[in-house]
């Protein structure tokens, strides 16, 4: 299957989707919705909701009944971006070519529109009905996952680890542990998600978590890779870097890593006929897409 | 009945409850749960999750099937104080005589406590079971609701329009509007989702919400009028004061509004029985405490 293009068209119909989800810009206090779609609409692969689309497909669901899911999790990666931005936090200007929030719209209101984000992925899960076909106790579980992969012992509890790490020098399981719950943590459940929707077993979900956390560790380190080589390029140096694979690892270990991740992936999918293809298909590109 | 009791008990219950729902100060990563805990624990009247508590009663419910959702907005008060204390908002020091989260913590940890807590809330609503009493889809529309009165066209959308309006001077409807948002949206919600989950009818449900609406207004205008009175005492000047129900209407004419709203919370409540009391006692409650 063509990879570039199956990405392309996700893309292209969640971005729809936010785009009738997401407040219009007009609705007061303007400031708030406008700030709402400056940061959604400011570029992104949207890898985690097309995760979520693929992984329903992948069961044997539809994945358009999976497109508010996958939306709300657009949101709450949206919104850690937002506030992984802010001065006390990364400190970054840009994003994606862009000004950040905060840069666009001050800090204060940065902060405010990654609440409102995080609190309207909630909303949108909680409020449509996924046109008859998901009951309602499927819908509770899949709230409480996401919390759980978002919290405090999950994304944010990995932020926080991140921060109290900056500077020093990390084990490596302490570093896999951070981009395990920072990074991966979300990954897994907009795969799992993704299959709870679709209708999936337990036996499915139980192969998705696996295929979502080595997933989500190897995007880790091919971001980690990439960011260690431009850092390279403008003469960065080590004591600036935040923890990463090739700090930690060195280099050539950071890709083995990477393609053990990616194979173990794969293999975790063996059980799944040619639907999960583009599970498969997503695995390969995230090997590739930066070394 | 004896009001004092009454808030004294419903308050040990709700903390009791906070304290088993919380995860503990010792799991990993710990800064976060001491965090959050030093945040929950830090004093506080538990107004909101005793109305959730109150108005499960009211409408002849077990207050106690309630406490999930009544604590769940605790979090949610909690997270907003935290987030609207930072450098970036109202760069308070103090909350409640001890150091704000950003102070004890720093500004990154007191943001992503903000986070977790918002998080957890909703976590904490979609994973409880009920004690198998309320149907998941009541559940759904209780997180739909909170999700609605929170964001970013309630609780955050006030927050907005009031960093805004700082130094501004603003004529009354714009302050009823901002203050019906910032503050009254989620009294409301305590009340009507305690009121659902409590079994009330769509009859009870548009009396509470009125109910709620009306003390929710009421508490932020006596609120004000104290903190108007505080601040006369220590100098500071109507420059820096932030909008508010004195500056904007006068003393007399903000006692005048408080007592009218009290009046209409009450009045709104004549269908109710004598187990609705409470809700009547703390309308009455929030008239004369501060006054």
């Amino acid at each position: 299957m063509n990879m570039t293009r199956y990405l392309a068209e996700k893309r292209k119909t969640i971005e729809k989707a936010l785009d009738s989800y997401l407040p219009p810009a007009s609705r007061k206090p303007t400031t708030i919705h406008q700030a709402m779609r400056y940061s959604i609409f400011g570029g992104g692969k949207r890898i985690r909701p097309i995760l979520t689309l693929a992984s329903a497909e992948a069961v044997g669901g539809e994945s358009e009944v999976a497109l508010p899911i996958a939306c709300a999790i657009e949101l709450i990666h949206t919104y850690s971006l937002i506030h992984d931005d802010l001065p006390a936090m990364d400190n970054d200007d840009l994003r994606r070519g862009k000004p950040t929030a905060h840069k666009a719209f001050g800090e204060a209101v940065a902060i405010l529109v990654g609440d409102a984000l995080l609190t309207e992925a909630f909303r949108l899960i909680a409020t449509k009905n996924f046109r008859a076909k998901i009951k309602a106790g499927t819908v509770l579980k899949i709230i409480g996952e996401i919390a759980t992969a978002c919290g405090s012992s999950g994304m944010v509890g990995g932020q926080v680890v991140d921060i109290e790490s900056t500077g020093l020098k990390l084990k490596p399981a302490k570093l896999e542990y951070l981009h395990l719950h920072k990074t991966a943590d979300l990954i897994r459940v907009s795969v799992t998600s993704g299959g709870r929707v679709g209708g999936g077993t337990s036996q499915h979900l139980s192969a998705l978590s696996t295929y979502g956390r080595t997933v989500g560790l190897a995007f880790q380190i091919t971001d980690d890779i990439q960011d260690f080589d431009s850092k390279q390029d403008i003469g960065t140096t080590l004591g600036e870097k935040k923890a990463s694979y090739p700090v930690v690892l060195g280099m050539s270990e950071s890709k083995r890593r990477a393609t053990e991740l990616i194979d173990q992936a794969i293999y975790s999918l063996r059980g799944f006929d040619e639907k999960a293809d583009p599970l498969r298909g997503i695995a390969r590109y995230i090997r590739t897409r930066k070394q």
